[in-house]
């Protein structure tokens, strides 16, 4: 299979309590409360225009403490290891992270964020507004391995597993 | 701001019946039924392990045919002009698209999926399991100019303006 390799600029950086890996949140779900702020380059802010009317958006970043990808891992909320796309750590074949997290403001080329996962000076790819039109299936989810599991995220902490 | 640049190797390519951004759906809302495969590089198969069990999946993909970004666009569900991070358009400084798709089976190296909105041949950059308890916020949710558009992408179809 042939394929060209795909090469993206930052569009600016997230900034968050989270310093490290070990005692961070797992998902928004455990971050509830906690502030950040994503800093775009000033260049991009024109960007922003309209984005305030949404109250969460969803933002893709590269783990850039993500260590090297291994194809099982044994992730945060269980002990027996599982497909690597079959969980959502960090240390994955190409280290892109998605967290749906709340809005509080834009000001300028800045977003002000709340119930923010991120670890601090993460890289920015990507923000897309929430829409739950788009991005909630209909129907009933099964959610495999982590049926019973997920909520255990609001409460776990990260370690250096995946550094 | 000094961001390096961040270079994936995709893990494999998604195939559907849509050929063309003329014509496709521009969301899985307008998707249902459209049956599709996503077909990662063989060695990668044992990432897989235990996803099958997932209902949903969400890709994060290259839009391979997006054309130059521009900061404002008039995307599909409006007239006036919005930030582009504030819209859903594939033309973006990163061109990083994200579907919530249904999974329909596993099998080997190849997923079968359902409500794929993807464009035929899209390079695959991350496969994660779609968990409510993660990607769902909890409380109201406001959707800024898309409030009262965003069921529109049930029948609204792609056409040139982003390539």
């Amino acid at each position: 299979m042939k394929l060209e390799a795909i090469t993206y600029q930052p569009i600016g950086m997230v900034h968050t309590p989270h310093k490290t890996p070990q005692g961070a949140p797992i998902q928004p779900t455990g971050a509830r409360g906690a502030v950040g702020r994503a800093v775009l380059k000033p260049e991009l802010a024109p960007g922003l225009k309209d984005l305030a009317g949404f109250s969460h958006v969803i933002l893709l970043y590269h783990c850039h403490l993500a260590g090297q990808a291994n194809l099982e891992v044994k992730p945060f909320l269980d002990a027996e290891p599982h497909g690597v796309f079959a969980t959502r750590a960090p240390a994955r074949p190409n280290a892109l992270g998605l967290s749906v997290v709340r809005l509080k403001g834009v000001e300028d080329n800045v977003l002000l964020l709340e119930d923010v996962d991120l670890l601090d000076g993460t890289p920015l790819l990507d923000i897309k507004p929430y829409v739950p039109d788009f991005d909630q299936p209909p129907g009933p989810v099964k959610t495999g391995w982590l049926a019973g599991r997920a909520a255990d995220a609001g409460t776990a902490k990260g370690d250096q597993r995946f550094e």
